[in-house]
């Protein structure tokens, strides 16, 4: 049950106008909510004037209550029941201060006036409610800060009103325990709502709520154990705005269940969009952080993570692929990312990015999906050692355009720009399986071996290595690799080779339209690599 | 044990260099923490030199131990030797894959394949541990994915560890147990966690560490849990920082213990300071609604909590004046505030914010606060009106100085302005007890009775209501109430008056260095209003 637009209101430095509150009560209606807190009607004209607005302008549909919040005094009872005039369906929201402190401090009243003053409210509410017979208002009741309340005399309390208000399994009243301040672990406060479930009379007439605040950071936590211990409805607010440390968020327990395979009910498909709706109607931003919504929270920078992530989405596609179904039905398992990113309208592309601390996998997930490049397993580490040089250099982080221009002046440009260069070639096949290349080699004033060169092999690029050795250039190629740019017959190819030149060994690659043209590239760029390092 | 340099470094889109690496340093240092993981060095470059920075520059104290970070490869390990060199307490961090998804996706090994791998990465930190016997170095062990990783391979894994580092009390290994990645509420982590406390061997010569991440957002939730399942150890990061959704927040867990009374052994006196400086540090902001530090949650807007917390704040006073010690060391029970502001260097100043939310409670302690008016409690709701009318109108929130300004319009103005006015005043006392004025009136055209008036009463304040009406302004003053508005003689003073003016009541105030005078304006104030209510 969301409380965004009542207790989340009253946070906030500037409450929310009618425009504001109608948008937020807009979203909670379509994300799926079918019960929602919608103002504090006595405390404020604003928030009276928002109430008569959804009675007179139709913006509440039939599955939807709207709940309202009242302090227990006549004449705030009486505005309150004043907002509410033509309202279909509502509960009305009874809340009095119960706990020590509150009574001593701040009510000065014993237990018993505290009980007989929620007694006389409670049926000052029956009563104009009886006045009213063809509107369905049903009441809830908090006892403020229940958690720092003697149980007893919340049983004590919250059993009257269910007598007093006549609650049946078909009308039931609801009972919200609120933690209004958190005050110790979890578990404590599902120890009390535990308590409060196993001792309410008229159990299947009651239902009972909790409303947990995030003081100790452990909002999520109370309401989820406060679940297990009995609870049946959580009130908060989406990304836990409210009061000091806010309302427990919403969207966090709702995802929580999503990714544990149960259907919150709640519509989290566009989550970029409900996020920002929320952070537009209340200013305030959604942290870095945050679970689910946050921009870092579908990212990882480090090495061994993205190279887990990069292997895992590769076989949650394989799976996919096996099964037959859509990627988005096949049980999600890849390791890091608790939950489908592409469940809450989000892509992959956020999932990796590149900085110092960041390995093989992630350079090499970032350059096929960006770039097209896949590189052989082999070659990864090499091309990291040159990212990982580039940025301990400039503290930075590396986009994808970055990583490609690494590789470009890496690999590909030692292969088209020299020092030695390839100015003209031309192959022949003399005899089957018996290649012949004649070449051009050029280049600047450091390169050894300019001139034309022939040589001979079993293929055009064992042809083309042997008229490098016969330049002065001996190269062993241990392997090659290579595939299209992209799907089509146009495409461009690009080549990969791993040669041991001079006792080392070395990548190279090539791109060109002719998948041979950017073989030989490749092999030219290992032999210039091996150039740079003997300088 | 704050990870923030390592673990939280390595989700920074930009990671830290060694200056904000070592401004980190220094201020998890200044707060008082005895063991602090400092690098991955085998990641990065940036990482290597940090740790070499360390042990070069003498940053690390007598009572500090450093712990870095190293997979289990027997080159990392190497390297992550080569930087601790020189340092003298340290504690080498093997990690490895074990749960099932990182096994069999990531590593591409069986069970025993990773309990065989981890057994020969321990085994060659023994031995270069063993070639530097001057050395105080330490072992700890992480099974990554804990809490995915099947029990028994965890406590196969771990006791292995234990017997092959001989392990003892005087020189324990630490295990610790990672929910790198939240997926379980937080009972189950700490079920996990007590089934490995109560089977470890060797217990006594076991650390037991838990470290949680916050994909669920209970991550505080799993360390509390855990803790209290036999856990002796948390790592976290400050404001929780880390992968993903971050890192356990090592700030939100100390200070829980602090309000329940446990030293944290932390300092946080200066919290804003701290916040700072980290903010600096990992260029990421601190949400305001974080618990503890951030901006709104020593705030509240809500008339009903500000009321409770003027009350609490009051009463508080009072009771450290009655045990005779300062307010920082009287109990601390003051309502919705579950921590006195002053334990982390905030001041109540910020506590309570004003806007149409706003209560007649809040209001009336900022007026004190900060303009030195102690309205009379009857007159609260009468100006509260006041204020959330213009609230209402603004849409924004009331500072002290707009409280200050609609006090002084709604109040003083009529009372000196008009429109009648007090142009001259003369008072006799030609019998003890006998009070005799004269005063002449002034004023706008709309003002009746201008002119010069003469009244009688047994006080100057009731001589001047005979006079008012004789001019044709009947007032009968049925209250009065008044003080300094600061210490010292000479000191302004602010004077209160409540009226009855033709059937209905009206307040009034007024100020001058008489105190008499004061009077005499509030009264005319009250005049005024009420002639201004007729238009």
């Amino acid at each position: 049950m969301p409380v965004d637009l009542r207790d989340g209101n009253q946070a906030l430095a500037e409450p929310m106008d009618t425009p504001r509150k109608r948008r937020m009560f807009d979203l909670l209606v379509a994300m799926g909510f079918k019960e929602i807190e919608v103002a504090y009607p006595s405390a404020s004209r604003t928030d009276f004037d928002f109430v008569r607005h959804l009675a007179d302008s139709g913006a509440v549909p039939d599955d939807v209550t709207v709940v309202v919040f009242t302090p227990a005094r006549r004449e705030l009872i009486e505005r309150t029941f004043a907002a509410i005039e033509g309202l279909p369906r509502t509960v009305v929201h009874l809340y009095t201060p119960t706990a020590p402190t509150w009574r001593e401090v701040v009510l000065g009243r014993s237990r018993t006036e505290v009980r007989d003053l929620v007694h006389d409210a409670a049926t000052y509410m029956a009563r104009l409610a009886a006045a009213r017979p063809g509107a369905d208002i049903r009441f809830q009741f908090s006892p403020e800060v229940f958690n720092l309340t003697e149980p007893d005399l919340v049983l004590e309390i919250c059993n009257g009103l269910t007598d007093l208000w006549d609650a049946s399994p078909n009308r039931p009243v609801t009972h919200n325990l609120p933690a209004t301040v958190e005050v110790a672990t979890p578990n404590v406060y599902a120890d009390q709502i535990e308590y409060l479930h196993r001792h309410l009379t008229r159990r299947d007439a009651v239902v009972l709520s909790v409303h947990p605040h995030n003081d100790r950071g452990t909002g999520v936590a109370c309401a989820e154990l406060a679940v297990l211990a009995g609870a049946q409805r959580v009130e908060g607010c989406l990304f836990g705005n409210g009061e000091r440390t806010g309302n427990v968020d919403l969207v966090t327990l709702a995802l929580n269940l999503h990714t544990q395979g149960v259907d919150p009910m709640i519509d989290f498909s566009e989550l970029g969009t409900v996020r920002r709706t929320v952070e537009d109607c209340m200013r305030l931003p959604v942290h870095p952080r945050h679970p689910y919504a946050g921009d870092l929270v579908h990212t990882a920078f480090s090495g061994t993570h993205q190279d887990a992530i990069s292997k895992g989405l590769a076989h949650h596609a394989r799976r996919a692929a096996d099964l037959g179904v859509p990627e988005s039905e096949a049980p999600w398992t890849v390791p890091y990312l608790p939950v489908d990113p592409a469940d809450l309208g989000c892509t992959y592309e956020a999932v990796i990015r590149v900085n110092s601390q960041s390995g093989k996998g992630g350079i090499a997930h970032l350059l096929q999906l960006h770039h097209g490049l896949d590189l052989p397993p082999d070659m990864r580490p090499d091309f990291s050692r040159t990212v990982q040089r580039a940025t301990d250099d400039s503290g930075q982080e590396a986009t994808p355009k970055d990583l490609w221009e690494l590789f470009r002046s890496a690999y590909l440009a030692p292969g088209e720009e020299g020092p030695l260069t390839l100015d003209s070639w031309s192959t022949s096949e003399p005899a089957p399986g018996g290649h012949r290349v004649r070449c051009d080699l050029g280049g600047s004033g450091t390169a050894d071996g300019r001139g034309r060169h022939e040589g001979a092999g079993n293929g055009p690029l064992a042809a083309f290595a042997d008229a490098l050795a016969a330049a002065g250039h001996p190269v062993d190629i241990l392997g090659s690799a290579g595939h299209a740019l992209a799907p089509g017959p146009d495409s461009a190819a690009v080549a990969y080779v791993r040669c041991r030149i001079g006792g080392a060994t070395y990548w190279g690659a090539g791109q060109d339209t002719s998948v041979l043209m950017a073989s030989v590239r490749a092999v030219l760029s290992a032999v210039n690599r091996a150039k740079g390092e003997d300088r």
